[in-house]
């Protein structure tokens, strides 16, 4: 068989330049999160086709790359349909695996947990620009806490770690899966129909309340609860005074402590914030998996048009690991698009070392060389980052290349 | 299907203590290197089956993870063997992924390149204690350096890090495939044989001269070519001496440049070490791949009683996938192993962090937590670690478990 040098398709190569930056931003990560008593866990790539498969992804399940069972396990002849030949798959976010690994190992956890998780994932997407098939994501969880204290956390941990990587003027929006549905009810609408309705609802960012009405009038429902709805939708505000217009106008359909615990979760991560960003009350966002239980929010970005990362409360999905619900709440950060964002804005690391070069010309003896080995090491005692390269007969492009890897000092080192 | 709650057969869940340890290791691997001019790269994990089975794996090849074709190319009526269901695979090493990488983006990187690889390759071994079947690679590679410089700089960047990680007394083994076939030549052996003459030699640290010459003889080879091979290693010593010694014995059958050259590796690295490690000649020293082509070494360390680590030269490698060859060395370091040894000694990261936590009593109104948050910002920004919790009813309780999670600082907050 021929040897590809391409990678496999959807999947990317990462340059040096691109390393460099996500070094940087995971070693920041890393400490920021720390700073709040985050732990690092990590669990394996490849996970149970069944825990997989167990309706916690939505649609992700169907972009699931699968791994063939192995040695006597594999029976291609009888196999009938894939679930015959397989056991594992690579895990297609990083929600699943915790679950499963706080199951399993809850008595040896504090509670409540702090994990921090920083991992490749694999779907099985159409390929598309800007879009790959394994893709880093970035997510930190507090489990066991079902105060508001997680959320406030969670959302103040990310919004300082943005700041840090020089993002300013971003939104964070938060909703509450409880008002989604208390609004709903309070419209009229049937039960069954609420996540059909959400789904339209996900879209007023892009087709207006008009379009969401027109949506609504072609699937069917009562026109009353349509009106009733949108009345809503016109007369909350993005703000505090949104969820105490709703806390008065839904009643007995939402409980005081969910509108209230919004109310706080906003004022106090305004309160301790320290990047520059604003958090917004919105009534519309819906987020598409449906194990969130409560709370969910999402940073929008002016400058990317979409989210760069988002979450939520998911109290029950730990519960179908181990029979006993557990609270959670995660926030997921866009790793790829931060990264990518700072890419495109030419993004300089900061306080990087100096870059030194050596040169040493071709035949140079023994001592020469040792001579540079020893003042290299020097160099590296004093906080320099420092490259040995044999002298090149085109000189004049190799320095020009070095210069271009940022090694600001270039120094030739002749035989005398 | 029942949710499964253990990790994959092999596979390990990492817990917070571990990770402490390994995050600390990485971001000193990644910031070593760096200082000696290596720039982080990444590939994806998952490979062109055909890349894998490319007989550069040796054993590897075997125990590949194989990933299932999707969508209409899965024909699973018709597949008779297991090639005709898998179009990738999980890598089993760095090495055949990065020449796949040089390949193709050599005319975007410098020459030489100097590669930091830090990842999870897979290897579907029976399971057995402390071998798992995800693990990291840490892998340094120059491409493009034909000349000694390049193993003199790969073995004094390792054992610089190995030195920072507080490893004492280690040894460096170092061979060349040029001085294993002389040798072999010298002594008689038929070229076909010398594979298998290697496989046994390679037992002399278990099985001692004598049983390495029991198996030589069992094996059939001629008596007198046993006889002269083993009085070889009777006389050679594992220092320069020992080079010179083959150097004159050896004669026409060993360049007078790669003696000279081991020589000039041995002499350099020991001249500019930075830890406290020696520098030995083996030529015991075989290593399994045989894609090597010049350079071999091996890190041995007592404490563990094997190899922490190794590499070699592979100068015919990336012409499989160019058709032009290009020189290239690498150094793996053990990463697992090396984990695994800090973790049972009890290693202490130096310069952590201190670790501040607060409880907050039950139902403290909302103006006290904002307090407290913004008691936490302060600190952190003056470098402490923090953490806020709510009390719990059993507080002593609470206060040892953190004490034991290194919080050395615990302030209790009161609604007053």
């Amino acid at each position: 068989m021929a040897l590809k040098k391409k990678p496999v398709t959807g999947m990317k190569d990462m340059m040096p330049k691109e390393m460099e930056v996500r070094d940087y931003v995971i070693a920041l990560i890393k400490d920021t999160y720390r700073d709040f008593g985050f732990t690092s866990i990590e669990t394996p790539c490849v996970e149970h086709i069944e825990n997989l498969c167990s309706k916690q992804g939505g649609d992700n399940e169907k972009l699931i790359f699968k791994i063939l069972k192995r040695g006597e396990k594999l029976k291609i002849d009888t196999a009938k349909e894939e679930s015959d030949l397989v056991d594992g798959g690579l895990r297609y976010d990083l929600t699943v695996p915790l679950s499963r690994y706080y199951s399993n190992h809850s008595n040896e956890l504090p509670s409540p947990f702090k994990a921090l998780q920083m991992g490749n994932v694999w779907r099985a997407d159409r390929p598309q620009r800007g879009r790959f098939r394994q893709f880093m994501q970035c997510d930190i969880d507090i489990l066991g806490e079902s105060s508001n204290l997680a959320e406030i956390e969670l959302i103040q941990a990310t919004s300082t770690l943005l700041g840090k990587l020089d993002f300013k003027g971003f939104t964070i929006r938060i909703n509450d899966r409880q008002i989604l549905k208390a609004m709903a009810a309070y419209s009229g609408f049937a039960e069954e129909d609420y996540d059909a309705v959400f789904i339209t609802l996900d879209k007023m960012d892009k087709i207006g309340l008009d379009g969401v009405e027109k949506e609504m009038e072609e699937s069917g429902y009562p026109k009353e609860s349509i009106e009733k709805y949108l009345g809503l939708f016109r007369e909350v505000t993005n703000d505090i005074t949104g969820i105490h217009y709703l806390k008065e106008t839904l009643g007995d359909f939402l409980a005081a402590e969910t509108a209230e615990g919004l109310e706080q979760i906003m004022t106090s991560v305004d309160a301790v914030k320290e990047a520059d960003f604003t958090v917004q009350f919105d009534p519309t966002l819906v987020r598409g998996m449906s194990y969130y239980t409560g709370t969910i929010f999402e940073i929008s970005m002016d400058e990317f048009g979409g989210s760069v990362g988002g979450g939520g409360r998911y109290d029950k999905m730990i519960g179908k690991f181990t029979g006993q619900d557990t609270p959670a709440v995660g926030f997921s950060i866009g790793f790829e698009r931060i990264v990518m964002l700072l890419l495109e804005r030419g993004y300089e690391i900061p306080s990087r070392k100096e870059k030194r070069a050596y040169l040493i010309e071709k035949k140079m003896p023994q001592e020469g060389v040792l001579k540079v080995l020893a003042q290299a090491k020097e160099d590296r005692k004093n906080g320099l980052q420092v490259l040995i390269v044999n002298m090149k007969k085109n000189k004049k492009f190799q320095k020009e290349q070095l210069a271009e890897q940022g090694y600001t000092d270039i120094v030739e080192c002749f035989r005398d």
